[in-house]
């Protein structure tokens, strides 16, 4: 049997890229059966009349993400069962206090306000400081950025004196959607995306418009403060499930009706799992069911070290229930304040008149100064460079932990800026690791200092470290390791 | 009696402002009583051991403000009543729709939203465009901007990278202390500042912090739509008070305990009259005794072109009830997205959380860059420019507009980028000129279209149009009014 692929060969989208998705959805919507052989490479390669290796390519991806498997000498095959291991790359076992239960936070009267740690105020006195989320500051594109700020500024025209569409500038809007459809899997455009301030803005952007006292705020345990504590200020109950090595486990999600889900699928902050496939699935049908909205904040995707990127959740959404959140303050850097924020079509009315009346949109000389970045090529190959300088600073932290400590767990270092350690056995608490440390001049964070929240506060949680290693020298990181290990 | 005043002579504050200050306080405290001679200014020099000229200016501007009056070849004196009279500088009579009550709207579901008009769709086509707070495009100090924009980013170190203090950065905040004092009779330090992203983004902020559904948010009827439509947003109720000749309306003010109050006292926005000192305590008497808090937009307060500048109504607030909001947006351009808010002291620390919450603070590199410009004098430098500029351009649409037409009446041109013409009788409604005009290339435009919203569907507010004067050279105002007249 052909394999029912309608290729456009003149489109945007590589060949590679409709490929996989083409197959991706038949399988997902069950068009292809678990078992069923695939065509071999050859035989498609002359069917749809293109070259063989971009076929291979495109299986490698369905591959890497468990939706196909190669039975040695056989062939090829649609995966048996959804592949939920091949998603979720990490090995370990238990990642999460095994003790805790869901535990969901009523509040009827207007909260107290806390914010997000974001400012390590010791910093400057560390030999190393492992705090999480910082990009490395000499990558940043200094010069570049300076040449295409100039040129943007000296033909501003009246686009620094005057209003714009508070959506955002078109042009960057129009180089995400480009860059998402094949790095993330989204298929989008323009029209859908909102440029915001960062993150943090599109969540403030998405809880102003979903969130009011008594609203039910999902949250991975742990989870980001930044999150919890918004939704907190909004009055609403949020409502924490536990993570496990295979992301946020979805037996626990509530039954309450038009609640809201964070999650971060594709890196879990802090403890950096992976969502497995068929979580996912459980999840999108979870919101469905209850006319839920899914949050999905892909905040570091980018830094993936082995394999394919993982699709987004987003991706693999068919019913218009994930907002999805992108950053550029990891690959750029926060000082930028740029984000954005793709909806689902019939919400985007709705979040540019919210975003008017939040904020009027982001500053005009940064978005178009990005844009061009973006358009020249210049922003993938920063990006190629600063992953592949994270991940010389990712192994030399494995092999320095490696090295002085034995007994531990890393978990979550398949991807990102930091991963997560659980400590050996015979350390102390991570709260008094953290001190000890930080006596000697070496920052490690425990999940709360680490910006986290943990709903559950069993001795179990007191045994994680995270450790951001994106801004730190491979030497650095070896110093800091090596005096932590002395000092313990 | 020799007045005791106490002065220091090494401060930041010059001595002038010093007296100015010292003496108005004196004045509204009761501790100067009206009719009470004031020293001449030969006695007082000799008194304080400073030169005459600095107390013959602090006068002046007590003068100019209404404080003290000069009797020919008697004497000054204390003003025998407060002089509302004084600070309201226009000379009309009736503003506002004689016929409209208040009326207060009551919500007690979410609203839908809807947000402020920003930009002019018709733009493009037009031979001469009056829409409003537009800066003029080519004045905006693109080579000084380049040249301090790059030094800053060539220097950045990790500032680009990393998150900062989300109230902002301290030298800009700093920067805006200094200038506030003087200019706008504020005193504040760094401490009270938060940077926003426009004035916008600092309503939001406030009302984040303020608003909950079924809140009392006073408005001025005729108001701007960005304030009115964001406080409905948060189900607050607006309770919408009348502006006439010498501003708001006091005597309407509502009972309702723990309300906002938004104000433009120094040029009301659209009718661009001053809110006069006598109305100024009586709100700042009712935000004491309801606990409530008075917004002070002060969007446009840089262009006065008469006398000195009115100071602010946070000025004169002794007892913290004055959230004071000033913009870039209008003295540099919209698309920077920079404004600040000055909080009364205990309000501030829980701005700073709200503020990272929302958005954790604002771009680094445009404010780094402005508190540069600011510092350097080249900020003051460029205010006076433009203020020069938009004096001629206002002169222009002034004599254009008595050249073709009679029996009209000036609004609010005293001050800002924009004025309020009281149609003549003989010609039709507002909204039938804005449609005529705009079918001939010209666009002026009603008060709703001027992004207001007018809470008084009276007829009388339908003889109004908005007319920006600040982004047209002279010549396009001439051409403009005169081809209005034609097509009239």
């Amino acid at each position: 049997m052909p394999l029912p692929l309608k290729l456009q060969k003149s489109g945007q989208i590589s060949l590679q890229t409709q490929i996989f998705e083409q197959m991706r959805g038949m399988i997902l919507e069950g068009r292809l059966r678990p078992g069923e052989p695939v065509p071999a490479t050859r035989a498609l390669s002359e069917q749809l009349g293109i070259a063989r290796n971009t076929i291979a390519l495109a299986y490698e991806r369905l591959i890497a993400e468990g939706y196909i498997e190669t039975r040695r000498s056989v062939g090829t095959f649609i995966s048996m069962q959804i592949p939920e291991g091949a998603l979720y790359a990490a090995t370990h076992r238990s990642v999460v206090p095994a003790r805790g239960t869901r535990r969901a936070k009523t509040k009827t009267e207007s909260p107290g306000i806390r914010s997000q740690a974001l400012v390590n105020p010791h910093r400057r006195r560390f030999v190393a400081d492992f705090w999480v989320g910082r990009p490395d500051p000499n990558s940043f594109p200094r010069k570049t950025w300076a040449k295409l700020i100039s040129r943007r500024l000296l033909s501003a025209g009246s686009a620094l004196t005057e209003y714009r569409d508070p959506s955002g500038f078109i042009e960057l809007r129009r180089a995400i959607a480009d860059r998402v459809r094949p790095t993330r899997n989204i298929a989008t455009d323009a029209d859908e995306i909102i440029i915001v301030g960062g993150c943090q803005d599109g969540l403030n952007l998405v809880s102003r418009m979903m969130l009011s006292p008594g609203s039910t705020a999902v949250v991975e345990s742990p989870c980001y403060q930044g999150a919890a504590f918004l939704f907190e200020s909004f009055g609403a109950n949020i409502f924490p499930v536990r993570v496990d090595e295979r992301g946020l486990d979805c037996r626990q999600l509530p039954n309450a009706k038009n609640a809201i889900a964070y999650v971060t699928p594709s890196h879990q902050y802090p403890l950096g799992v992976t969502l497995s496939l068929e979580r996912r699935l459980e999840l999108l049908a979870w919101a469905a069911e209850t006319n839920s909205y899914i949050l999905e904040d892909d905040y570091d995707s980018d830094f993936r070290f082995h394999g394919a990127p993982i699709a987004a959740l987003k991706g693999l959404d068919r019913t218009g229930r994930v907002i999805y959140l992108g950053t550029f303050s990891k690959c750029l850097g926060a000082g930028l304040r740029l984000g954005y924020v793709i909806f689902p079509p019939e919400l985007v009315d709705r979040a540019r008149h919210m975003k008017t009346l939040m904020n009027n949109g982001q500053p005009w000389l940064e978005q178009a100064t990005l844009a061009d970045f973006m358009e020249s090529g210049g922003y993938e190959r920063h990006v190629r460079r600063i992953r592949k300088l994270y991940f010389s600073r990712r192994n030399a932290l494995l092999a320095a932990l490696e090295k002085h400590f034995s007994g531990g767990e890393i978990i979550g270092d398949e991807a990102g800026m930091h991963l997560a350690w659980r400590l050996p056995r015979h350390l102390p608490s991570a709260s008094k690791v953290e001190k000890l440390a930080i006596e000697a001049g070496v920052g490690v964070y425990t999940l709360a200092s680490g910006a986290a929240v943990n709903f559950d506060a069993s001795a179990e949680s007191e045994r994680y470290l995270v450790l951001g290693f994106s801004s730190l020298t491979e030497r650095e990181i070896a110093t800091g390791i090596a005096r932590l290990a002395d000092v313990l």
